[in-house]
């Protein structure tokens, strides 16, 4: 077998309660990789055209890469995909912490779930050994609760725990997978497509070491990007702060989403930044496997919030998206927010932007007190917020329509509500603004899974070197652009950073630790022993993404589904953006020149045949 | 100023007279690196569409690249470009010894030559000096005169001379350029540019040392090389044999073009091979700058021919373009013939392909001993043969519509003479034929000078492991595919090996020193110092085909200009290969194929607007 992997796919059938192995071919896995690349591959092949995301007939792979578990810092990651509940196109999201190193010292390079149990289960593996485990006792469990029992039946602390929570259990689309209780693969709902397969959890405990042609060279690696991390600007920054450092800068900007993505600016930042988080509820900074750079919060309080430790706490996206954009500046209440997202497993993107949606209406007059059984939907309303989570999760009375997403519940709602759903294919925005970020706005509608910032044009990150723009430097981009700039130059960089990432995210290997792309070519080199280059990855990340848009179309989706809400094509109206827009003429004119660069046709937005065959996956123009 | 570059390229204007420098940025560099990328940039920009390829406002550019003159084997390479007189379209021809070296050394990245001089000239360049000088006491010298007169003018013998010849001189369309003697830019007919311009020469010395970021590393891989290159099968070859090796090999398989490709297997191919040489010819190997492989033979003979070992030895392609594809197989003939092509400045492929054109015409009755003034034209007439390439080079009698190439000379001899004028886009075929080789027979059809090998497809090098292949292999190609086939998966071989070949051509390093992907891209960081990755220089050599497919529309070429003479879609009816041809309708779907994959319109065959700017060239689109 190829080094880097385990040369073995573990395939659990939940319908007949078996399990069973696949053993691809080196041939495989060079194509495929890993991670995001690999699940496109089994989802094109195993999952047939207009199979109903929550049936038992949708699969959910639980993906490794060749890198995942190598003592470096970046490795610990892995993905988790299926056909989306949320955009009812292809599903993926990836997540740190320790369980995909786990799973690959356990002996496996992925997990396909196929079918559905009759009754809760959790699947339990341990070093090449596979059971499938009663789950009853656990099922309505907090994620915290479902870890700990998990731990204590099989007597053994060091098992790492994926789990669904209880919003899987209950099919809220937009429910997510948690590693290890404060890592989230949380976007497209994956945690929706567990629970509806009746599996809450994946528990891994394993003992084998990867298998590396050059060991040397990895720990080399990794001892220069222990002994530097901190010297690089940005991991540096990630290791003081975590993302929560963003908050400050975007409002400074103009550009941090602001009640339902209505203005650029919060009054309430200061109080939300990553120096209120310091100075007053942080307890310690964690990180994931084999990394230096510990970029996530631990938070805690006390009365009135009680927020527990166990859960981590809120980074970047979930202060914006449960706190400015619902025009709350409660850090303690945000940060009980984040705690109920991870104990249920919902995603804190998506539940933010369901409620900043469901402020607005009803801020508007189209959701009334009676529709929401009395509650007081305003912007600002922290205890409200709380309250909204839990009945989300639990599907009770109002939660239970804004579980659907904001694109069905606007649907639902009519009257115009369709005005305030920000989501791309219908999944909700993350808190990067179009109209701040332009070629992040692009990026939504062209992305395999909607609104998505993982694999996306990061317009403020690329204005100067020291950041994410020099990953593009050293794939030949010339140099930094301005942030609103909307220029064929800016599309080219959005084409070669969503190609990169993709790649990562088949590696799988982090986006924030900042190995450049030599370093992530000699690391796969060093792993996997194949004479590889960057090219070579890259066109992985091609590979991937063509995959993924040929199931999307495939699934039903067209070019029309390529496209932003209304709101970012009206200008700001106050704060530093004040008259910035992205104009819908604009947007189609930097879509086509997407389309043309990466070879789609300019009608249709499908890959072309000359673009499937020249990725050697023609096969892909059959399905 | 970028490392590995001076950071100046000579300008010399020949109509007044004037010497001036162009300093160019890091960033035009590194978008346009060198050699083959940088002449397409100035053709492009600087010579007006329509322009007579003999007229003073072509421009021809002699250029080095990041790696030229480096200490590595390989390094000593340079690219002598302008506007095609046999193509009519972009004209570039890269070529070996020691020139391009020492024109890094002598302080210019490249030099472009304008205008026309009143009278013969070379010019003089030493040490960031250049002066232009009278050339009237060696105009119409032999290559060898001219150097020696050269060195001894200007009292030093370590001097190194490229030069056009006699044939140049006499704007033959396929003379050439000639490095040291016996290194030769053999295509396109870049000596008959220097020749109307009444430039004969360009003199270099220089003593700079080449400003290198990382020189260890660029040691290590040159002593790399010279440990390994003989445990390396193709170096090893090349060092043993030169390229003379494939004689054999291709005879065996039924692809050594024979009596202008009529048959591939030739009676006589035991007397023209690589041990005939070997054992009765052979004086030594000699090799290029820097460089241990030493594939180039050095061959001397007495009566009748007095081989002068001054001129080096006949290689592959001009032991089947004078030998068996003229008939012949007296191998010190073909070794004088050699010796008069360099002797005169003449492609020697060019020379043989008319040659072997003419008599065809003359076996088939289209010519007469009228026509070719009482010469027998007859297939295996060594003395004949020799007797043309004198009246070629000179212009004399028959020999005069001889050195216009055969697709000009079929179109004045008329009576179906274009049957048997072997070639693509006016440039004659090189010795590999279509029918055996599908791959590089597309690649004919669609490489910006037409019927050319260097940065082709090698269908025979990609059947296994151990050769070419393994490049392809380090890009992501998954494996070998047999010579013969002519899939999709073959296409995108051309346009990953082209690709890669472009590069080469731009950086400028040789194509037989087999460095992999990953350790050019090692060796280009560690000289510039940039953070560039193998993705970052295929896309030089993407950006160089594109700017070079736009300049030959610009000069009036459609995509019927791709096609191949008919008479490879007609099967050989005889030897291994009998009934195989390369049909009318693969041709046409291949060539299909590699424009969808490549970015180019389907229906025009131009590269897409999205194309070039995913390239960042949309400059090239208003060209």
């Amino acid at each position: 077998m190829a080094n880097g992997y385990n040369g073995e796919i573990l395939r659990v059938d939940l319908s007949r309660g078996t399990i069973s192995v696949d053993k691809p071919t080196p041939e495989f896995y060079r194509q495929y990789m890993g991670g995001r690349a690999l699940t496109s591959y089994y989802l094109l092949k195993e999952v047939a055209a207009g199979t109903d995301a929550l049936a038992p007939e949708n699969k959910i792979i639980f993906a490794a890469g060749p890198v995942t578990g190598a003592p470096v810092g970046g490795s610990g990651r892995n993905s988790v995909g299926a056909k989306s509940p949320l955009t009812n196109g292809f599903g993926s999201s990836e997540v740190g912490g320790y369980w995909g190193a786990e799973l690959k010292h356990a002996g496996y390079d992925a997990i396909i779930i196929e079918g559905k149990s009759e009754s809760p289960v959790y699947l339990w593996i341990k070093d090449g050994e596979a059971e499938i485990r009663d789950a009853k006792h656990i099922w309505g469990k907090t994620t915290g609760e479902c870890q700990k029992l998990i731990q204590e039946e099989l007597g053994d602390e060091h098992i790492r725990v994926t789990q669904a929570g209880l919003a899987g259990e209950n099919l809220v689309r937009y429910a997510c997978v948690f590693n290890d209780l404060s890592h989230a693969a949380g976007r497209t709902g994956m945690g929706a497509v567990m629970g509806s397969k009746n599996l809450r959890a994946i528990a891994v405990r394993g003992h084998k070491k990867l298998q590396m042609a050059d060991p040397e060279t990895v720990s080399s690696l990794a001892k220069w990007f222990r002994d530097n991390f901190k010297l690089i600007k940005r991991t540096a920054g990630l290791n003081e702060a975590g993302t929560a450092a963003l908050i400050m800068g975007l409002n400074a900007a103009g550009g941090l989403p602001t009640r339902n993505f209505q203005q650029g600016v919060f009054e309430g930042a200061s109080k939300i930044s990553a120096d209120a988080l310091r100075d007053s509820i942080l307890v310690k900074r964690k990180g994931c496997y084999a990394c230096p750079v510990k970029c996530k919060p631990v938070v805690a309080s006390g009365e009135p919030y009680n927020v527990d430790p166990t859960y981590g706490g809120p980074e970047y996206e979930t202060l914006s998206a449960l706190g400015s954009n619902c025009g709350i500046d409660n850090l303690e209440a945000i940060a009980k927010g984040n705690e109920l997202c991870s104990a249920y497993g919902l995603d804190s993107i998506s539940t933010g932007a369901s409620i900043s949606f469901a402020m607005e209406c009803f801020e508007q007059g189209i959701l009334t007190e009676k529709d929401t059984g009395g509650l007081k939907l305003n912007f600002g309303n922290a205890q409200v917020m709380l309250q909204l989570v839990e009945m989300i999760a639990r599907r009770e009375g109002f939660g239970k329509l804004l579980g659907e997403g904001v694109a069905r519940a606007a649907s639902v709602i009519g009257k115009g509500a369709e005005e305030f759903a920000m989501h791309s294919k219908g999944q909700e925005l993350p808190m990067h603004d179009p109209r701040f970020k332009p070629g992040m706005g692009v990026g939504y509608t062209v992305s395999p899974t909607g609104a998505d910032h993982m694999h996306n044009m990061h317009d403020a990150a690329y204005t100067q070197p020291g950041c994410m723009l020099d990953e593009l430097l050293a794939l030949g981009i010339p140099g930094p652009l301005p942030c609103q700039e909307l220029s064929p130059a800016k599309i080219r960089m959005l084409v070669y950073g969503s190609l990169w990432r993709h790649l990562l995210d088949s590696l799988v290997f982090c986006h924030f630790c900042l190995f450049m792309p030599g370093q992530i070519t000699e690391l796969v080199r060093a792993i996997t022993g194949w004479n590889a280059t960057a090219w070579e990855l890259m066109k992985v990340g091609e590979r991937c993404i063509n995959m993924t848009r040929v199931f999307n179309f495939r699934e039903g989706m067209s070019r029309d589904d390529d496209w932003l809400p209304r709101r970012f094509s009206v200008p700001f109206t106050s704060g530093p953006l004040n008259g910035v827009a992205l104009g819908e003429e604009q947007l189609r004119q930097a879509i086509d020149t997407y389309y043309t660069m990466v070879g789609w046709d300019k009608e249709s937005g499908t890959p072309t045949l000359g673009k499937l065959q020249e990725l050697g996956i023609e096969w892909v123009a059959d399905v």
